[in-house]
């Protein structure tokens, strides 16, 4: 394999670097509107801002909301059908929905209600009859498993805008937190906690650029064979875990949550995804699923370029205080979902480092809020 | 003119027929994950399945929510660029906010928050300062306009779904109806109730793909002038008149609202939006905007395929007793739109008659529920 192989993220085509600052402006943007809440008698959960959803006090309770794209998979279950026969439009529906729920979970809301976005490049899109059946039935089925009722949404057809034969699909979300003791903003985080590490399932929807970017450069794309045994495309397609039942069985049973992180863009660097100047040092890593061992040996990547982009094995981090680990890790299991102490939170400049890989993430590295 | 400058709004690339199969699928999925709810307390207004808006019962109020996307207008104002020195990304931005904010407010909702969903074709999109602070300053302005807080939202590269060069504008939005006799989901919509029409500022963000494809048969495209003067494209871009205080005014000072219909996609069929058996009898219909009478000219469509597609004037309907005419009418007035008293709901079959043009469009012809 020649060294030409090497992928970087930015060269597949998502550059943090550019779309930050428009982020930045956007949000302290956006934090000038939240006056316009007096009018209505509530008003915003500052710390909100930043946070993976935004949260209204309403009183009695706090409202969230959040709006979640899927990204480029969709493009990933196109190319991948001809080879197993299935659409996997039921597997992007439930990656879609996690998207969106599983962010808005890390404020410890509970799912209520949740809208659909497909937007196509034309109204073609809609003549798959096994396509489209399948995008509503694993729609309806994601709805069911977080316990929300889908309300509505969009079907647009964007010729000009979506590209021919594509899709963009995306999901928003209202959640409800209630008692508002169950506010989840990291007002509690502190040094000594422990950063129990929740299973991936596979990819889940980020690092897809990187995925099908490396396909073209694969001779049997996506039909190569991973180390066990199963096809590259269709180890892509795991849904992604939805881990709202694990947030809402932790809260319901009382045991304390200091802070959420889902691991999403950026890969581990999200582990320091709370504003205050920690250091979270992982001393313990969770298995890679094949497809990102894969993904990391193919594209070449170093520990600390795989760990950044892509969740390798974390999809979830719950920062606890330590006598809660047990409670955590017993619940996720019983869940099904493998979850591990990982590591700690300590007083110390803001970064990451991952002990076992000798890797290390500088607060810099993370540039999410204004 | 050749008689093959005719274009119809299927051949512009928007099939009515093709979507709604879908929609109503879809439709069905969502109604079958209502009982979810049950296990938040909450319930939701059934009526609401099929309306502008989904209406969460959460107690003490209702919590209204919905997800809109603009379209493809963004082409329009990258196309008109050239010719006006101006991106038109802040009145894009408006028009983006008033598609989810004009449904919402039809449910009797007060906006509460709003997010932001600017899915890009790749990462460049952002290297264009000028365009990126247009419709950053824009949509927090239409926020303000509303009374909304812009609470977060996503703005994804996504190459390969969004075409190269393209934004995909979409919002979502939460509001409040508080107390809870102002939800209006049409329980008091009978026979009697007077039609009164207000006014639409041009073209707003429906029709946009024959707009488009008008353009390409033009000579001079975007720069033909209108009877006014003004350039086809830039009139386009007049920003979508935000409803949403006109709402808020009629429901503060006690003036029962019985319905209201946004007319968007399917033009003036909207006015039977409503699922009861009515005839809808307009009696006087309202200037049509220059930009809108140019199209319909220049496409040569006739008065049912150009009042059955576009708004020709008439931006939002609301259905309300007699004697609650004046107030409507006044208060919109004096928040600069003109309206008018357009016509009366009947008993009689389910329909639109527009007497003064003698065109009438069957029940059958507006599909939107399952």
């Amino acid at each position: 394999m020649s060294e030409d192989r090497k992928i970087t993220y930015k060269d597949s085509g998502v550059d943090y670097d550019r779309i930050d600052p428009l982020k930045i402006m956007a949000q302290r943007a956006a934090a000038g509107t939240a006056g316009n809440l007096a009018a209505t008698g509530f008003s915003e959960v500052a710390e909100s801002r930043g946070e993976s959803a935004y949260v209204v006090d309403m009183g009695e309770f706090y409202v969230a909301s959040i709006l979640e794209c899927l990204g480029t998979k969709s493009l990933v279950a196109d190319a991948v059908r001809p080879l197993t026969g299935k659409t996997g439009y039921d597997r992007i529906a439930q990656d879609t929905i996690a998207m969106a729920v599983n962010d808005i979970v890390t404020v410890g809301a509970r799912p209520v209600n949740i809208h659909a976005y497909w937007a196509t490049g034309g109204s073609d899109w809609f003549s798959d009859q096994e396509r489209m059946r399948d995008l509503v039935e694993g729609w309806a089925r994601a709805c069911d498993a977080v316990g929300a009722s889908w309300g509505g949404g969009e079907t647009p057809g964007l010729a000009g805008v979506v590209a021919p034969g594509a899709i963009d699909l995306a999901a928003s979300c209202v959640g409800i937190i209630r008692p508002k003791e169950r506010l989840i903003v990291g007002r509690e985080l502190r040094a000594g906690d422990r950063i129990v590490i929740i299973a991936s399932s596979g990819i889940h929807a980020n690092g897809i650029s990187l995925a099908r970017r490396l396909a073209e450069t694969l001779p049997e794309g996506y039909a190569t064979r991973l180390s066990d045994g199963r096809l590259y495309g269709e180890a892509l397609l795991d849904p992604t875990i939805l881990y709202s039942a694990l947030v809402q069985e932790l809260l319901d049973g009382g045991v304390p949550v200091h802070y959420i992180s889902n691991i999403t863009g950026h890969g581990w660097r999200k582990l320091m995804r709370h504003p205050a100047p920690f250091t979270y040092r992982v001393t313990a890593i969770p298995p890679v699923p094949p497809v990102l061992a894969f993904m990391q040996a193919e594209a070449r990547m170093d520990a600390a370029e795989a760990y950044g982009s892509l969740n390798m094995g974390a999809g979830f981090a719950l920062f606890v205080p330590p006598e809660a680990v047990a409670a955590v890790i017993g619940t996720s299991e019983r869940l099904g979902i493998a979850a591990m102490d990982a590591g700690r939170v300590e007083e110390g400049p803001k970064e990451v480092i991952i002990e076992p890989l000798a890797v290390r993430y500088a607060g810099e590295s993370l540039n999410l809020r204004a």
